[in-house]
Protein backbone atom coordinates (compact mmCIF):
# COMPACT_ATOMS: atom_id res chain seq x y z
CA UNK A 1 0.00 0.00 0.00
CA UNK A 2 1.13 3.15 -0.62
CA UNK A 3 2.09 5.38 2.34
CA UNK A 4 -0.81 7.88 3.38
CA UNK A 5 1.27 10.61 3.55
CA UNK A 6 2.34 10.72 -0.16
CA UNK A 7 0.00 13.65 -0.74
CA UNK A 8 1.69 15.97 -3.57
CA UNK A 9 3.76 18.78 -2.66
CA UNK A 10 1.90 22.23 -3.31
CA UNK A 11 2.83 24.41 -6.26
CA UNK A 12 4.47 26.63 -3.21
CA UNK A 13 5.66 24.19 -1.37
CA UNK A 14 7.88 22.30 -3.80
CA UNK A 15 9.18 25.78 -5.22
CA UNK A 16 10.08 26.84 -1.75
CA UNK A 17 11.68 23.29 -0.62
CA UNK A 18 15.21 23.77 1.08
CA UNK A 19 16.89 20.73 1.07
CA UNK A 20 20.11 19.15 3.19
CA UNK A 21 22.60 17.87 1.56
CA UNK A 22 25.36 15.15 2.56
CA UNK A 23 27.94 17.80 4.16
CA UNK A 24 24.91 19.30 5.84
CA UNK A 25 24.49 22.51 3.88
CA UNK A 26 21.49 23.73 2.93
CA UNK A 27 20.24 24.31 -0.89
CA UNK A 28 16.91 25.04 -2.68
CA UNK A 29 16.46 24.79 -6.41
CA UNK A 30 14.51 28.05 -7.29
CA UNK A 31 11.62 27.65 -9.44
CA UNK A 32 12.22 30.22 -12.64
CA UNK A 33 7.86 30.07 -12.96
CA UNK A 34 7.91 32.52 -9.36
CA UNK A 35 8.71 35.82 -11.94
CA UNK A 36 7.39 38.97 -12.36
CA UNK A 37 8.49 39.04 -15.57
CA UNK A 38 12.09 39.22 -17.44
CA UNK A 39 12.93 36.79 -15.72
CA UNK A 40 13.03 38.21 -12.33
CA UNK A 41 11.83 35.82 -9.31
CA UNK A 42 9.44 37.68 -6.95
CA UNK A 43 10.87 38.99 -4.00
CA UNK A 44 8.33 37.83 -1.51
CA UNK A 45 9.32 33.83 -2.81
CA UNK A 46 13.18 34.17 -2.37
CA UNK A 47 12.14 35.45 1.11
CA UNK A 48 9.92 33.06 1.81
CA UNK A 49 12.77 30.63 0.49
CA UNK A 50 14.81 32.04 3.61
CA UNK A 51 12.26 31.83 5.76
CA UNK A 52 12.03 27.87 5.67
CA UNK A 53 15.74 27.39 6.10
CA UNK A 54 15.73 29.57 9.10
CA UNK A 55 12.85 27.66 10.16
CA UNK A 56 14.80 24.38 9.88
CA UNK A 57 17.28 25.47 11.79
CA UNK A 58 15.32 26.83 14.69
CA UNK A 59 13.42 25.61 17.88
CA UNK A 60 10.53 27.91 17.25
CA UNK A 61 8.22 27.04 13.94
CA UNK A 62 6.89 30.66 12.57
CA UNK A 63 8.76 33.15 11.36
CA UNK A 64 7.99 36.38 12.85
CA UNK A 65 10.19 38.98 11.58
CA UNK A 66 12.28 39.05 8.63
CA UNK A 67 14.57 41.62 7.41
CA UNK A 68 16.01 40.94 3.54
CA UNK A 69 17.92 43.20 1.59
CA UNK A 70 18.39 42.22 -2.00
CA UNK A 71 22.01 42.63 -2.61
CA UNK A 72 22.39 40.99 -6.51
CA UNK A 73 19.79 39.46 -8.48
CA UNK A 74 19.19 36.08 -7.50
CA UNK A 75 18.17 33.99 -10.64
CA UNK A 76 16.37 30.61 -10.79
CA UNK A 77 17.98 27.37 -10.34
CA UNK A 78 20.13 26.32 -7.63
CA UNK A 79 21.22 28.67 -4.04
CA UNK A 80 22.76 27.74 -1.38
CA UNK A 81 21.39 29.15 2.01
CA UNK A 82 23.56 29.54 5.05
CA UNK A 83 22.05 30.11 8.48
CA UNK A 84 23.90 31.66 10.99
CA UNK A 85 21.75 31.05 14.44
CA UNK A 86 21.94 33.52 17.20
CA UNK A 87 20.97 33.28 20.54
CA UNK A 88 17.58 31.62 21.17
CA UNK A 89 15.39 31.20 24.21
CA UNK A 90 12.30 29.86 24.91
CA UNK A 91 10.18 33.00 23.39
CA UNK A 92 11.98 33.49 20.18
CA UNK A 93 15.32 32.62 17.87
CA UNK A 94 17.62 35.07 15.89
CA UNK A 95 19.08 34.19 12.84
CA UNK A 96 20.96 35.49 9.51
CA UNK A 97 20.32 33.53 6.48
CA UNK A 98 22.01 33.84 3.03
CA UNK A 99 21.19 33.20 -0.33
CA UNK A 100 24.08 32.95 -2.24
CA UNK A 101 25.43 31.67 -5.94
CA UNK A 102 29.10 30.79 -6.50
CA UNK A 103 29.97 34.67 -6.84
CA UNK A 104 28.94 35.17 -3.58
CA UNK A 105 25.77 36.34 -1.60
CA UNK A 106 22.67 37.29 -3.25
CA UNK A 107 20.43 38.00 -0.14
CA UNK A 108 20.99 38.82 2.96
CA UNK A 109 18.11 37.75 5.43
CA UNK A 110 18.03 38.77 9.53
CA UNK A 111 15.50 36.23 10.51
CA UNK A 112 13.42 36.07 14.02
CA UNK A 113 11.46 33.11 14.37
CA UNK A 114 9.40 32.38 17.49
CA UNK A 115 5.67 30.16 18.21
CA UNK A 116 2.55 32.09 17.20
CA UNK A 117 -0.68 31.39 19.21
CA UNK A 118 -4.35 31.41 19.03
CA UNK A 119 -4.40 34.17 21.53
CA UNK A 120 -7.40 37.12 20.72
CA UNK A 121 -5.78 40.01 20.20
CA UNK A 122 -5.74 43.06 22.57
CA UNK A 123 -6.08 45.54 19.63
CA UNK A 124 -5.76 44.61 15.92
CA UNK A 125 -6.26 46.94 13.27
CA UNK A 126 -9.77 46.50 11.10
CA UNK A 127 -10.01 45.47 7.55
CA UNK A 128 -10.36 48.09 5.34
CA UNK A 129 -14.08 47.59 3.43
CA UNK A 130 -13.78 45.90 0.15
CA UNK A 131 -15.71 44.02 -1.92
CA UNK A 132 -16.16 40.18 -1.45
CA UNK A 133 -13.95 38.35 -3.82
CA UNK A 134 -16.52 37.76 -6.34
CA UNK A 135 -17.26 41.04 -6.75
CA UNK A 136 -13.37 41.96 -6.88
CA UNK A 137 -11.72 42.15 -10.59
CA UNK A 138 -9.61 39.08 -11.58
CA UNK A 139 -5.73 40.06 -11.70
CA UNK A 140 -4.75 36.72 -13.18
CA UNK A 141 -2.29 36.15 -15.87
CA UNK A 142 -3.83 36.81 -19.14
CA UNK A 143 -6.94 38.26 -17.80
CA UNK A 144 -8.57 40.61 -19.61
CA UNK A 145 -8.79 43.90 -16.91
CA UNK A 146 -11.07 46.34 -17.97
CA UNK A 147 -9.64 46.09 -21.62
CA UNK A 148 -6.31 45.67 -20.75
CA UNK A 149 -4.56 42.47 -20.43
CA UNK A 150 -2.59 41.45 -17.58
CA UNK A 151 0.97 40.81 -18.15
CA UNK A 152 1.49 36.93 -18.06
CA UNK A 153 4.53 36.63 -15.63
CA UNK A 154 4.80 33.52 -13.81
CA UNK A 155 3.49 35.04 -10.25
CA UNK A 156 0.08 36.28 -11.32
CA UNK A 157 -0.59 32.49 -12.26
CA UNK A 158 0.66 31.08 -9.00
CA UNK A 159 -1.01 33.51 -6.79
CA UNK A 160 -4.94 34.46 -7.67
CA UNK A 161 -5.24 37.81 -7.52
CA UNK A 162 -8.70 40.03 -7.09
CA UNK A 163 -8.31 43.49 -7.56
CA UNK A 164 -10.43 45.92 -5.53
CA UNK A 165 -12.22 47.92 -8.42
CA UNK A 166 -12.02 51.06 -6.27
CA UNK A 167 -8.15 50.97 -6.55
CA UNK A 168 -7.93 49.26 -10.16
CA UNK A 169 -7.95 52.34 -12.29
CA UNK A 170 -4.64 51.83 -13.12
CA UNK A 171 -5.36 49.03 -14.77
CA UNK A 172 -7.64 51.03 -17.11
CA UNK A 173 -5.76 53.67 -17.60
CA UNK A 174 -7.02 55.71 -15.19
CA UNK A 175 -4.84 56.14 -12.02
CA UNK A 176 -5.80 57.20 -8.75
CA UNK A 177 -3.71 60.50 -6.69
CA UNK A 178 -2.76 58.01 -4.32
CA UNK A 179 -0.68 54.73 -4.40
CA UNK A 180 -2.76 52.36 -3.05
CA UNK A 181 -3.41 48.81 -3.88
CA UNK A 182 -6.25 46.55 -2.48
CA UNK A 183 -6.38 42.52 -3.67
CA UNK A 184 -7.61 39.62 -2.50
CA UNK A 185 -5.11 36.75 -2.80
CA UNK A 186 -4.96 33.04 -2.65
CA UNK A 187 -2.35 30.45 -3.67
CA UNK A 188 -3.62 28.54 -6.78
CA UNK A 189 -4.44 24.93 -6.28
CA UNK A 190 -5.84 25.18 -3.02
CA UNK A 191 -3.10 25.33 -0.96
CA UNK A 192 -4.39 27.53 2.16
CA UNK A 193 -2.35 30.39 3.75
CA UNK A 194 0.36 29.55 6.45
CA UNK A 195 3.38 31.72 7.93
CA UNK A 196 5.49 31.22 4.58
CA UNK A 197 2.47 31.73 1.92
CA UNK A 198 1.95 35.26 4.21
CA UNK A 199 6.16 35.81 3.54
CA UNK A 200 5.08 35.48 -0.30
CA UNK A 201 2.06 37.62 -0.23
CA UNK A 202 3.56 40.73 1.51
CA UNK A 203 5.33 41.40 -2.28
CA UNK A 204 2.43 40.29 -4.31
CA UNK A 205 1.28 43.07 -5.91
CA UNK A 206 2.23 45.19 -8.74
CA UNK A 207 4.58 48.25 -7.45
CA UNK A 208 1.82 51.03 -5.59
CA UNK A 209 3.21 53.41 -7.97
CA UNK A 210 1.42 51.60 -10.45
CA UNK A 211 -1.57 53.12 -9.21
CA UNK A 212 -0.81 56.80 -9.78
CA UNK A 213 0.30 56.14 -13.19
CA UNK A 214 4.35 55.20 -12.94
CA UNK A 215 4.53 52.07 -14.76
CA UNK A 216 7.43 50.02 -14.70
CA UNK A 217 9.64 47.74 -12.44
CA UNK A 218 10.46 48.89 -9.11
CA UNK A 219 13.59 46.93 -7.85
CA UNK A 220 13.28 45.95 -3.80
CA UNK A 221 15.97 47.16 -1.82
CA UNK A 222 15.36 46.33 1.46
CA UNK A 223 12.39 44.14 2.57
CA UNK A 224 10.97 43.80 6.08
CA UNK A 225 8.06 41.35 6.70
CA UNK A 226 6.19 40.62 10.44
CA UNK A 227 4.10 37.73 10.97
CA UNK A 228 1.41 38.78 13.46
CA UNK A 229 -0.85 35.75 13.63
CA UNK A 230 -1.77 32.34 12.10
CA UNK A 231 -3.82 32.84 9.14
CA UNK A 232 -7.57 31.40 8.57
CA UNK A 233 -7.52 28.84 5.67
CA UNK A 234 -9.62 31.02 2.60
CA UNK A 235 -8.34 34.35 0.80
CA UNK A 236 -6.24 37.11 2.84
CA UNK A 237 -6.48 40.74 1.77
CA UNK A 238 -4.33 42.73 1.40
CA UNK A 239 -3.31 46.21 1.32
CA UNK A 240 -0.39 47.97 -0.41
CA UNK A 241 0.73 51.98 0.42
CA UNK A 242 2.93 53.92 -0.58
CA UNK A 243 3.79 56.80 1.87
CA UNK A 244 6.26 58.59 -0.25
CA UNK A 245 7.70 58.56 -3.58
CA UNK A 246 10.90 60.66 -4.55
CA UNK A 247 14.46 61.34 -5.81
CA UNK A 248 13.91 58.13 -7.29
CA UNK A 249 12.65 55.73 -3.97
CA UNK A 250 9.07 54.60 -3.01
CA UNK A 251 8.11 52.47 -0.43
CA UNK A 252 5.62 50.41 -0.15
CA UNK A 253 3.40 49.13 3.28
CA UNK A 254 1.88 45.96 2.96
CA UNK A 255 -0.96 45.12 5.65
CA UNK A 256 -2.44 41.55 5.54
CA UNK A 257 -5.86 40.33 6.92
CA UNK A 258 -7.27 36.87 6.74
CA UNK A 259 -10.43 35.76 5.43
CA UNK A 260 -12.11 36.53 9.24
CA UNK A 261 -10.83 39.74 9.55
CA UNK A 262 -7.79 39.25 11.80
CA UNK A 263 -4.39 41.28 10.87
CA UNK A 264 -2.07 38.28 10.38
CA UNK A 265 1.18 40.29 8.75
CA UNK A 266 2.50 43.86 7.88
CA UNK A 267 5.61 44.56 5.70
CA UNK A 268 7.90 47.72 4.33
CA UNK A 269 9.94 47.83 1.82
CA UNK A 270 11.93 50.16 0.15
CA UNK A 271 12.47 50.32 -3.68
CA UNK A 272 14.01 52.08 -6.36
CA UNK A 273 11.27 54.26 -7.98
CA UNK A 274 9.99 53.51 -11.80
CA UNK A 275 11.73 55.94 -13.86
CA UNK B 1 45.30 80.89 17.09
CA UNK B 2 42.94 78.13 17.65
CA UNK B 3 41.48 75.88 15.02
CA UNK B 4 38.18 77.59 13.60
CA UNK B 5 36.76 74.13 13.16
CA UNK B 6 37.41 73.41 16.96
CA UNK B 7 33.56 73.75 18.00
CA UNK B 8 32.32 71.35 20.38
CA UNK B 9 30.08 68.39 19.17
CA UNK B 10 26.96 67.81 20.18
CA UNK B 11 26.04 65.61 22.90
CA UNK B 12 24.42 63.37 20.54
CA UNK B 13 27.20 63.71 17.68
CA UNK B 14 29.56 62.94 21.06
CA UNK B 15 27.42 59.76 22.42
CA UNK B 16 27.33 58.53 18.40
CA UNK B 17 30.95 58.83 17.72
CA UNK B 18 33.04 56.36 16.52
CA UNK B 19 36.58 55.82 15.75
CA UNK B 20 39.11 53.78 14.18
CA UNK B 21 41.76 52.05 15.88
CA UNK B 22 45.46 51.79 15.03
CA UNK B 23 44.67 48.46 13.90
CA UNK B 24 42.21 49.77 12.01
CA UNK B 25 38.80 48.15 14.25
CA UNK B 26 35.98 50.41 14.34
CA UNK B 27 34.69 50.81 18.13
CA UNK B 28 32.06 53.35 20.21
CA UNK B 29 31.66 54.39 23.91
CA UNK B 30 28.18 53.83 24.35
CA UNK B 31 26.84 56.87 26.75
CA UNK B 32 24.78 55.65 29.86
CA UNK B 33 22.77 58.75 29.57
CA UNK B 34 20.88 57.44 26.41
CA UNK B 35 18.88 55.13 28.45
CA UNK B 36 15.06 54.34 28.54
CA UNK B 37 15.45 53.46 32.45
CA UNK B 38 17.35 50.82 33.87
CA UNK B 39 20.49 51.45 32.81
CA UNK B 40 18.98 49.74 29.40
CA UNK B 41 20.32 52.01 26.67
CA UNK B 42 17.54 53.29 23.67
CA UNK B 43 17.42 51.07 20.75
CA UNK B 44 17.59 53.92 18.44
CA UNK B 45 20.30 55.28 19.72
CA UNK B 46 22.66 52.33 19.47
CA UNK B 47 20.33 52.15 15.62
CA UNK B 48 22.01 55.46 15.09
CA UNK B 49 25.54 54.65 16.48
CA UNK B 50 25.42 51.33 13.65
CA UNK B 51 24.50 53.73 11.18
CA UNK B 52 27.10 56.28 11.60
CA UNK B 53 29.59 53.37 11.09
CA UNK B 54 28.20 52.03 8.12
CA UNK B 55 27.94 55.85 6.41
CA UNK B 56 31.87 55.61 7.59
CA UNK B 57 32.67 52.59 5.63
CA UNK B 58 30.40 53.73 2.63
CA UNK B 59 31.09 55.94 -0.69
CA UNK B 60 27.47 57.12 0.17
CA UNK B 61 26.72 60.14 2.67
CA UNK B 62 23.37 58.78 3.99
CA UNK B 63 21.67 55.89 5.44
CA UNK B 64 18.19 55.28 3.79
CA UNK B 65 17.79 51.57 4.94
CA UNK B 66 18.56 49.95 8.50
CA UNK B 67 16.92 46.85 9.58
CA UNK B 68 18.65 45.70 12.78
CA UNK B 69 18.09 42.75 15.03
CA UNK B 70 18.48 43.38 18.66
CA UNK B 71 20.11 39.88 19.88
CA UNK B 72 21.02 40.83 23.67
CA UNK B 73 21.54 43.89 25.76
CA UNK B 74 23.80 46.55 24.72
CA UNK B 75 25.18 48.15 27.50
CA UNK B 76 27.10 50.98 28.10
CA UNK B 77 30.68 51.67 27.53
CA UNK B 78 32.74 50.72 24.99
CA UNK B 79 31.61 48.23 21.87
CA UNK B 80 33.50 47.26 18.51
CA UNK B 81 31.49 47.62 15.23
CA UNK B 82 32.42 45.44 12.51
CA UNK B 83 31.25 46.83 8.97
CA UNK B 84 31.21 43.93 6.09
CA UNK B 85 30.58 45.72 2.81
CA UNK B 86 28.22 44.28 0.42
CA UNK B 87 27.86 45.05 -3.59
CA UNK B 88 28.18 49.32 -3.60
CA UNK B 89 27.33 51.47 -6.72
CA UNK B 90 26.98 54.64 -7.89
CA UNK B 91 23.11 54.86 -6.12
CA UNK B 92 23.88 52.55 -3.43
CA UNK B 93 25.82 50.40 -1.16
CA UNK B 94 24.78 47.23 1.41
CA UNK B 95 26.66 46.55 4.14
CA UNK B 96 26.43 44.73 7.63
CA UNK B 97 27.24 46.03 10.49
CA UNK B 98 27.17 44.69 13.86
CA UNK B 99 27.98 45.89 17.18
CA UNK B 100 29.44 43.61 19.82
CA UNK B 101 31.15 42.63 23.29
CA UNK B 102 33.57 39.95 24.34
CA UNK B 103 30.94 37.64 24.47
CA UNK B 104 30.04 38.04 21.08
CA UNK B 105 27.50 40.11 18.86
CA UNK B 106 24.63 41.66 20.64
CA UNK B 107 23.32 44.05 17.71
CA UNK B 108 23.09 43.09 13.86
CA UNK B 109 22.62 45.25 11.30
CA UNK B 110 21.75 45.35 7.56
CA UNK B 111 22.58 49.38 6.22
CA UNK B 112 22.04 50.64 2.65
CA UNK B 113 23.78 54.08 2.18
CA UNK B 114 22.40 56.26 -0.54
CA UNK B 115 22.70 59.97 -1.26
CA UNK B 116 19.94 61.97 -0.71
CA UNK B 117 18.74 65.06 -2.65
CA UNK B 118 16.86 67.99 -2.70
CA UNK B 119 14.29 66.27 -5.69
CA UNK B 120 10.51 67.58 -4.31
CA UNK B 121 8.66 64.34 -4.17
CA UNK B 122 5.97 63.14 -6.74
CA UNK B 123 3.77 61.86 -3.55
CA UNK B 124 4.28 62.51 -0.04
CA UNK B 125 1.66 61.63 2.78
CA UNK B 126 0.99 64.88 4.23
CA UNK B 127 1.49 65.50 8.00
CA UNK B 128 -1.36 64.83 10.40
CA UNK B 129 -2.92 67.65 11.99
CA UNK B 130 -1.29 68.44 15.50
CA UNK B 131 -1.43 71.81 17.63
CA UNK B 132 1.85 74.13 17.17
CA UNK B 133 4.99 73.06 19.43
CA UNK B 134 4.07 75.58 21.79
CA UNK B 135 0.30 74.46 22.38
CA UNK B 136 1.65 70.72 23.28
CA UNK B 137 2.80 68.89 26.19
CA UNK B 138 6.36 68.40 27.16
CA UNK B 139 7.30 65.52 28.39
CA UNK B 140 10.74 66.17 29.19
CA UNK B 141 12.39 64.30 32.43
CA UNK B 142 10.68 65.09 35.36
CA UNK B 143 8.33 67.36 33.95
CA UNK B 144 4.76 67.55 35.09
CA UNK B 145 2.22 66.11 32.52
CA UNK B 146 -1.23 66.16 33.68
CA UNK B 147 -0.26 65.77 37.60
CA UNK B 148 2.04 62.48 36.62
CA UNK B 149 5.92 63.32 36.87
CA UNK B 150 7.70 62.19 33.01
CA UNK B 151 10.07 59.29 34.14
CA UNK B 152 13.38 60.63 35.03
CA UNK B 153 15.16 58.66 31.91
CA UNK B 154 18.08 59.55 30.17
CA UNK B 155 16.51 59.97 26.56
CA UNK B 156 13.87 62.33 27.81
CA UNK B 157 16.98 64.95 29.01
CA UNK B 158 18.46 64.41 25.42
CA UNK B 159 15.33 64.73 23.37
CA UNK B 160 12.99 67.43 23.83
CA UNK B 161 9.57 66.04 23.53
CA UNK B 162 6.07 67.57 22.90
CA UNK B 163 3.37 65.74 23.36
CA UNK B 164 0.35 66.29 20.75
CA UNK B 165 -2.41 66.59 23.72
CA UNK B 166 -4.81 64.37 21.69
CA UNK B 167 -2.63 61.51 22.04
CA UNK B 168 -1.29 62.00 25.49
CA UNK B 169 -4.26 60.74 27.90
CA UNK B 170 -2.78 57.75 29.20
CA UNK B 171 -0.16 60.06 30.47
CA UNK B 172 -3.07 61.40 32.75
CA UNK B 173 -4.38 57.86 33.68
CA UNK B 174 -7.24 58.29 30.78
CA UNK B 175 -5.65 55.87 27.77
CA UNK B 176 -7.44 56.03 24.81
CA UNK B 177 -9.02 53.29 22.39
CA UNK B 178 -6.33 53.51 19.63
CA UNK B 179 -2.39 52.63 20.43
CA UNK B 180 -1.58 55.92 18.83
CA UNK B 181 1.13 59.07 19.83
CA UNK B 182 2.17 61.64 18.31
CA UNK B 183 4.87 64.26 19.51
CA UNK B 184 7.25 67.25 18.18
CA UNK B 185 10.60 66.53 19.09
CA UNK B 186 14.19 67.96 18.49
CA UNK B 187 17.46 67.56 20.23
CA UNK B 188 18.33 69.53 23.32
CA UNK B 189 21.29 72.34 22.58
CA UNK B 190 20.26 72.96 19.53
CA UNK B 191 21.59 70.27 17.27
CA UNK B 192 19.26 70.31 13.98
CA UNK B 193 18.53 67.02 12.62
CA UNK B 194 19.84 65.17 10.01
CA UNK B 195 19.53 61.52 9.15
CA UNK B 196 21.43 60.01 11.88
CA UNK B 197 18.82 62.06 14.24
CA UNK B 198 15.97 60.97 12.57
CA UNK B 199 17.53 57.17 13.35
CA UNK B 200 17.18 58.48 17.02
CA UNK B 201 13.58 59.69 16.38
CA UNK B 202 12.69 56.10 14.69
CA UNK B 203 12.30 54.90 18.11
CA UNK B 204 11.97 58.14 20.67
CA UNK B 205 8.50 57.66 21.92
CA UNK B 206 7.89 55.76 25.01
CA UNK B 207 5.63 52.38 23.36
CA UNK B 208 2.62 52.82 21.88
CA UNK B 209 0.74 50.90 24.11
CA UNK B 210 0.82 52.83 26.92
CA UNK B 211 -1.95 54.72 25.05
CA UNK B 212 -4.01 52.29 25.64
CA UNK B 213 -2.80 51.99 29.31
CA UNK B 214 -0.61 49.02 28.42
CA UNK B 215 2.37 50.52 30.89
CA UNK B 216 6.07 48.72 31.00
CA UNK B 217 8.85 48.35 28.81
CA UNK B 218 8.64 46.98 25.26
CA UNK B 219 11.60 45.45 24.12
CA UNK B 220 12.53 46.27 20.75
CA UNK B 221 13.42 42.79 18.70
CA UNK B 222 14.06 44.30 14.94
CA UNK B 223 13.56 47.44 13.89
CA UNK B 224 13.65 48.61 9.93
CA UNK B 225 13.74 52.18 9.66
CA UNK B 226 13.80 53.94 6.15
CA UNK B 227 15.41 57.49 5.73
CA UNK B 228 13.24 59.29 2.96
CA UNK B 229 14.51 62.53 2.70
CA UNK B 230 17.34 65.64 4.74
CA UNK B 231 15.35 66.99 7.30
CA UNK B 232 14.97 70.67 7.09
CA UNK B 233 16.36 72.40 10.63
CA UNK B 234 13.71 72.82 13.70
CA UNK B 235 11.45 70.07 15.28
CA UNK B 236 10.15 67.48 13.62
CA UNK B 237 6.95 65.74 14.14
CA UNK B 238 6.51 61.85 15.26
CA UNK B 239 3.69 59.74 14.57
CA UNK B 240 3.64 56.33 16.46
CA UNK B 241 0.98 53.85 16.13
CA UNK B 242 0.45 49.83 16.76
CA UNK B 243 -1.51 48.02 14.22
CA UNK B 244 -1.69 44.87 16.76
CA UNK B 245 -1.16 44.59 20.10
CA UNK B 246 -1.32 40.29 20.42
CA UNK B 247 -0.19 37.06 22.16
CA UNK B 248 2.93 39.14 23.66
CA UNK B 249 4.26 40.55 20.72
CA UNK B 250 3.13 44.37 19.51
CA UNK B 251 4.33 46.60 16.23
CA UNK B 252 5.49 50.30 16.68
CA UNK B 253 4.84 52.23 13.13
CA UNK B 254 6.68 55.53 12.59
CA UNK B 255 6.32 58.22 10.46
CA UNK B 256 8.38 61.43 11.15
CA UNK B 257 7.68 65.20 9.24
CA UNK B 258 10.15 67.65 9.18
CA UNK B 259 8.82 71.53 10.24
CA UNK B 260 8.08 72.24 6.30
CA UNK B 261 5.47 68.86 6.42
CA UNK B 262 7.97 66.64 4.52
CA UNK B 263 7.83 63.36 5.27
CA UNK B 264 10.99 62.78 5.97
CA UNK B 265 11.34 58.51 7.89
CA UNK B 266 9.37 55.75 8.51
CA UNK B 267 10.44 52.63 10.78
CA UNK B 268 8.76 49.84 11.97
CA UNK B 269 9.28 47.65 14.76
CA UNK B 270 8.53 44.20 16.33
CA UNK B 271 8.70 44.32 20.51
CA UNK B 272 7.74 42.25 22.73
CA UNK B 273 4.49 43.63 24.76
CA UNK B 274 4.24 45.07 28.10
CA UNK B 275 3.14 41.97 30.56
Amino acid sequence: MPPTDAVPLSDFDAATAVSRGEGGGLTAVLDPGWDVGSGVLNGGYLLSVAARAAVLESPHPHPVALSASYLRVTGPGRTTLTVTPGPAGRTLAHAQVTLGDPAGPTLAVQATTATLGEDAPVFSSPMPEVPPVERCLPADAGADLAGHPVPVVGLRERVETRLDPATAGWAAGQPLGEPVMRAWVRLTGGREPDPLALVLFADVLPPTSWAIGQYGWAPTVQLQVLIRALPAPGWCLVEARASEVAGGWLDEDYRIWDCTGRLVAQSRQLARAPR
